[in-house]
């Protein structure tokens, strides 16, 4: 693991790093704030997902995540959304799917089953080398994401309930196997055969019977993907039937981008630290 | 004034204006944040100024400055550090000059001088503007920036005491006159005749006998410019002979870049803002 670079902010560490994936064959970079409790030992762990067209760098430049993952001692990690490189199969120009697009899923499909497999990068390949490199406690830990990165967010803590104490997520997609948006790419990186795409859909995969404890969600009213590719009622109607407690707050006047995260990152922080303390 | 973008955030606004400047002679592009308090009335302006390279978007996406500005009821003005455009005479490649490095002067050196007049900009033409589009008291105003802009804010509120209730800065120049890095640019602005630096670096300004009430600076340890172009030790010996209260908090291991700023910004704005009430 090589070190791009590392600056004190909000008493912690913000650093940027980079290292050489098996699970997607290329060089992968992420960002990994490290609070000031550390100091006194182990933290836990929270990983934010970031959505379509995102590097690690967005929301680690303006999620504003540092002061209140500080106050609360939690590192936070933020990965890349997708591979990168020359030799990574891409469609240019298409900010849907390829480079920026990887939809936390493991590609079946030849040629982006080489590299488009972010599904065991985050969940396998990264967390193994954080648990070594940081002083993190892998006992307690959280996910969330925007977007693409909700998306992901959901469907991994559903896969993953004994291993994630929390979940949550802001505008997240959560029907993508329905949505316009993505249905291209799960065709692209799954095949044709939708019943693949399930693996990687939170609301099929509450409705084949996969739980978790409870999730947060807030959504702007004025995002322009609101009723589109989002449509947070799918989620909320599956939880309703699977019984899972939803608390979706519907955020007045807000649209899809950071200047919305920033303003309920606090919150989200604050709902993670109480379930990893 | 034209709207280039607005967002919902922090229960605010965050818009982005534009504009065609008298001063500069180019369209100048400025962002604005105004807070919810403003449905019960104007409410004070805090300007934000910026450093070398930096546009209006640099604080507007990493300085985390919405919180606070919301909690207090705060607008925060945050405009460009130079003209720019095909027809502005520039020094591509040069970061410390041109394009990016107004370093708020009235240029009275040809070609420079018919566009390089951020002085006169700051000081005239957008408070005017923002005084007739938005819901400012202008009786409270503060001013705060950052490297080159500290040195703004710093010779700004020097020169206009009446003007300003509160000072601050991150990391400031502040003796341009006299550092390696802003003599080119003072030259190349002013002419060789350094009396006329005077009137533009904040050291000369308090030795020449301009007050203000007392400055609020925080400088990292670790800023890599600490030692040759920034030295807060010049401002602290000034101010003492002038006895001018300075509160200069050096932050150990904290730089020079927006991880740094973003980590006191709430410290400042609410240092700003008792003083504003």
């Amino acid at each position: 693991m090589e070190i791009v670079s590392k600056a004190k902010s909000h008493g912690g560490v913000q650093g940027v790093y980079r290292h050489a994936s098996d699970a997607t064959g290329t060089p992968m970079t992420f960002a990994v704030f490290v609070p000031p409790q550390v100091d006194s030992g182990p933290v836990p762990v929270l990983w934010y997902l970031s959505g379509l067209t995102c590097t690690h760098a967005n929301v680690m430049e303006k999620g504003e995540y540092r002061a209140a993952a500080a106050q609360h001692g939690v590192i936070i990690v933020a990965p890349d959304t997708s591979p990168r490189g020359e030799n990574v199969p891409d469609e240019p120009g298409n900010w849907q799917f390829g480079s920026g697009a990887g939809f936390y899923v493991d590609a079946t499909q030849a040629p982006f089953s080489t590299n488009y497999n972010m599904y065991s990068y985050i969940v396998d390949e990264l967390p193994a080398l954080i648990a070594s490199q940081f002083p993190a406690d892998m006992k307690r830990q959280g996910i969330f994401g925007h977007s693409m990165g909700g998306h992901g967010a959901l469907t991994i803590a559903l896969k993953h309930p004994d291993r994630f104490k929390s979940c949550s997520a802001f505008a997240p997609i959560v029907n993508p196997s329905t949505a316009d948006w993505s249905r291209p790419a799960f065709e692209k990186y799954l095949g044709k055969d939708e019943t693949a795409w399930r693996e990687y859909d939170a609301v099929s995969l509450i409705e084949d019977g996969r739980r978790f404890p409870e999730f947060l969600v807030d959504q702007g009213t004025a995002d322009s993907f609101l009723t589109t590719g989002l449509r947070p009622e799918l989620l909320a109607e599956a939880c309703r039937k699977a019984q899972i407690p939803l608390r979706l707050n519907m955020r007045e006047g807000y649209d899809h981008s950071y200047f919305f995260i920033s303003s309920f990152m606090a919150d989200h922080i604050d709902w993670h630290a109480a379930r990893l303390k």
